[in-house]
């Protein structure tokens, strides 16, 4: 799957129904945490490591689906923001490694 | 760039660090909330689209690193969380195109 | 009503439902996230001023439910944390009296 | 403290920045969840409830501080939306009576 026809088919989707009127950035921004919030109530109550893998295994579904809806709506961001996703990851990435160097390294 | 490439340089990144043990799917969703608030509040008191295609123009870099985290924390939770991130995708849209059909289609 | 004893009309709510064991500091910190992205999400993909007008206006009882829902884990949470609510607003206002003087006061 | 004499402080700081404007229902709701999450990530990689304990000690502060922030935006959002808080409290709390019964009770 290449991420370019990806998004292709999500602005195809979004443009037939008629809803970029509705895709502000801000808009989009807080879908992504809406999404979140979503898959972070799967684990509101657990309290240790073994509940949350039970949830893991009992909700596996659900979850794919919020992931799903996430980077669907950081895909949409991306579109009307003019964000290259991918160069941001890379640099993000080299950035990161200079933010924690490794000791002895 | 392979979606495959980054996962593994992600994991090299984390377990250098030896950072697993704090990556619990639960800290992963309430981490992407927490970038994904980070971009939010970049718009938190427009009131118009104006000033949110603003906040675009001003802060292009840092919406770029916001973004870039928020997927980093979607892959590291897609990674203990064994889920499929590009098979999760491509099965959510064709479900919203099944949830959301098209008039007259 | 006074404070005090809706804090104590909650503690015997939790507590005869065994319930204290899930209301770790970190557990109700996210469920404040959860309530108040319920609230938002009533205003997920409103654009103007006219339309968040609209919103309060159909949706006043959901809007009062979700208001609640977060002042009551927010008093769950002063209540585990130990954090007398009152004080930490008194203090937090002259506070912010001091971080955001007025001109030619 | 009265609640009524706090709401009358906040709409005088609020009113004398010329700062209502920005107060739409919707940059209310998300105030909420900024200030929230600026709580949780407190508890960002905590992994046990000992850890959750050190946390409130050593940030006591802080978290203090967050949770009047959370506070003071419900109250404006109250203002601006015209719900009254106690009342809404009550009413929940009442609900709640219901939708959990105690067995045996």
């Amino acid at each position: 799957m290449e991420l370019e026809d990806v998004i292709k088919s999500l602005r195809d989707f979004r443009d037939r129904r008629n809803w970029l009127r509705y895709h502000t950035p801000k808009n989009l921004a807080l879908s992504i945490i809406i999404e979140s919030t979503e898959l972070l109530e799967l684990f509101q109550w657990t309290t240790n490591a073994e509940e949350e893998i039970r949830v893991l295994d009992e909700k596996r579904g659900e979850i794919a689906e919020e992931i799903a809806d996430i980077l669907i709506y950081l895909l949409y961001f991306c579109d009307v923001a003019g964000i290259d996703l991918e160069k941001a990851l890379r640099e993000k990435i080299a950035r990161n490694e200079m933010r924690f160097p490794l000791e002895g390294k």
